[in-house]
């Protein structure tokens, strides 16, 4: 019997190292003939199974592969695109299933965070009550950090060295400027809920005196006296302060802290922390003030990739085939530490049912009892996680990434409007 | 007769490499002990002369020199002060001179942009004027690229491979992202008057469908029919769009398009143009709409300094000493191109009646006929700035900055209040 063919997709934002854990599952289901047939992956996650716009993975060449394990953003593209209830909308899943079978699709790999854990398991719940056999498996993925059942995620290592390294930075530029009249510099991270991003900006500091001064966290009810009176505390003391803010921060009341706007849907879209609490600080003390925001630069930064993270990913795409292989349906490979200095770790899988839709957020003993910065139990978690530099080769001045447009698998169906 | 002293100090924001030109400079004054006495080193620019703030430089360590040249703010730290007209407070000038008079002081050296190059030139006149044997030398530095008389500035070029680098990693990003309803990402980078950073994010295209697909200069004045018009065909193209836009692009009315706030001496405060030009769009067609400001990061990111770039500012430290020995008063060493590819340059002296206080803005030639992105020339200019990568070591997964708290000269004039 011809082994079953295998889709592989993405969902939710790209990392600079999820290529790397797509690399991984196409060659470790290369390196199986007996039991995986072809990669098909889905261009832009689900939407590429219910469009029928598939890539023929498995026709890249090993140094493409190569290439592709380097690149940030994401050659198959992602999507923001959640499936409704089966019992809503039973059409979307008659249609997903039409895909697979019309293109001999045994295993369902889907890469992502908690809501593309709850994907995996809506669809293997699907496969069963179908009667369509169907291994499905989360592979983990998200800057943010914040998936259950592993100790990190892949793309978080990396985005965290990133935010690490600017706010080390900016801190020197900053204590250069340091002026009579007070400075403050905001740097705002990604993580709505977590703050995992704003937390590993603490590496960047080996004593107090040194950026981030202060670290707001979404986990931390923002308080903005307590607040502003550290920052007039550290301004007086260095004549400058540096402070670190998640996206997601709120007051007690659960307000969002930074300028609204809301997408078509009504949606809240963030990214105005910064802001907000540079002009709260400067409107307090007239103190000068900056704020930066990365946004999309931190989690494309591949130009310097934590090799820690880059390993995970390409350790997680690699379980998650073996894990399909042995058919091991609704199952994610986490990393588990075994210690963390110097720091080990292994692949173990995590049932997702524990996992879908669930939330990590930073623990009350990783935040300091003024809520105002970490502890070192969270510098002890976090440091290995941005170890190791793996970068990319310079061409002309610039990171050489390769470019890919992997042709499309011809359709079999008829289109499919959504 | 015992060698005269050299005051070095810095003014303006500081950059990656301008510790380069402080250790280039302390270098080679060390190298002609028969011309040069010590060289002391002013905090935080003119105004450690005003306050007698001196750092004896000499006492640095040659491997300490070797270890400042590397790092990325300023380790004898900048101002934003400029020096008053001498007949409007002759006052300060005593000062400067009873100072320099107490140290022995018979070099200036003022490293800095536009603004700083009249401070030498005010000085080099005052020194004349009371028969004070003084050289005095400008040293360019500014990531704005805007100085008159030089090809280019020390700075730049690091800041923009930063920035090229950034709008590579985003548009990969947003390439994996693009949306069925459009999205548009937007990057602000720094330029008040000068659109040479900005420019320099198109390094980052080797076609026109790559970002930054456009670039909104200061020296365009912005037309938001003509803009939006052409995120939209590109969005109906590519399904996303990048843009860059400088901090201080304008109306053709002369207003500025980013949201204002002021200092508390009523100076606008620059710092939201891109969320401006994101949130414009969002509000034409409903795209999402993400934004980054690198802010401080761009100018301080030793991670990734350019190595022509370092070899620039190694280069007009070195000149600006030698041609203080030689007592050239009133210049600067700039950088004159003598061929773009395979790129040559040298440097020579320019005077600084011919610099101080011009602007030199982004040519015509180098902007696209449409004002919305550059043409071939202004890539030609641009490449060879940002060659070469020269990497900080890096320690538990961060760049290695080593710290410098040097002691201060002992004070031998009383307290000076300003």
């Amino acid at each position: 019997m011809k082994p079953a063919n295998l889709f592989y997709a993405q969902s939710g934002g790209v990392t600079a190292v999820i290529n790397a854990t797509a690399a991984a599952v196409i060659q470790t289901a290369r390196n199986r003939p007996d039991a995986v047939g072809k990669v098909l992956a889905g261009r832009h996650g689900i939407l590429g199974a219910l469009g029928e716009d598939l890539i023929d993975a498995s026709a890249f060449a090993t140094d493409d592969l190569a290439a592709i394990a380097r690149l940030p953003g994401g050659v198959f593209g992602s999507c923001r695109f959640d499936l409704d209830a089966p019992e809503r909308n039973p059409g979307q899943y008659d249609r997903l299933f039409e895909v697979f079978a019309a293109h001999d699709i045994g295993y369902f790999l889907y890469n992502g965070g908690n809501g593309s854990m709850d994907t995996v398991v809506k669809l293997s719940t699907a496969a069963r009550q179908r009667g369509y056999r169907l291994v499905c498996i989360g592979v983990p993925k998200t800057v943010d950090n914040d998936i259950e059942g592993t100790d990190c995620c892949p793309g978080f290592g990396s985005a965290a060295k990133y935010v690490a390294t600017s706010m080390l930075e900016a801190g020197l530029d900053l204590d250069a400027m340091a002026s009579r009249v007070g400075r403050v510099f905001v740097m705002e991270v990604m993580g709505r809920n977590a703050g995992w991003l704003a937390a590993a900006t603490a590496l960047a500091a080996t004593d107090e005196d040194q950026p981030p001064h202060i670290i707001l966290m979404p986990e931390v009810p923002f308080d903005e006296a307590v607040f502003l009176e550290r920052v007039k505390a550290t301004v007086e003391r260095l004549g400058y302060c540096a402070v670190t803010v998640s996206e997601g921060i709120r007051r007690s009341d659960g307000s969002l802290v930074m300028e609204q706007s809301h997408d078509r849907k009504g949606r809240v879209q963030l990214g105005g922390a910064g802001q907000c609490i540079a002009r709260l600080v400067h409107a307090a003390f007239g103190y000068k003030h900056h704020w930066a925001i990365p946004d999309y630069l931190q989690r494309a930064a591949g130009h310097t990739v934590s090799a820690t993270d880059h390993a995970h990913a390409c350790a997680v795409g690699r379980a998650a085939v073996e894990y399909a292989i042995d058919g091991r349906d609704g199952v994610m490979p986490a990393i588990r530490r075994v210690a963390d200095d110097p720091y080990g770790w292994v692949v173990e899988p995590a049932a997702l049912a524990d996992v879908a839709n669930r939330e990590r957020l930073v623990p009350a003993d990783f935040i300091r009892a003024d809520g105002l910065h970490v502890t070192d139990a969270a510098r002890r978690y976090l440091q290995p996680l941005i170890e190791g530099e793996l970068r990319p080769p310079f061409v002309n001045g610039l990171p050489h990434y390769q470019r890919f447009k992997p042709g499309r698998v011809p359709r079999k169906l008829p289109p499919y409007t959504f």
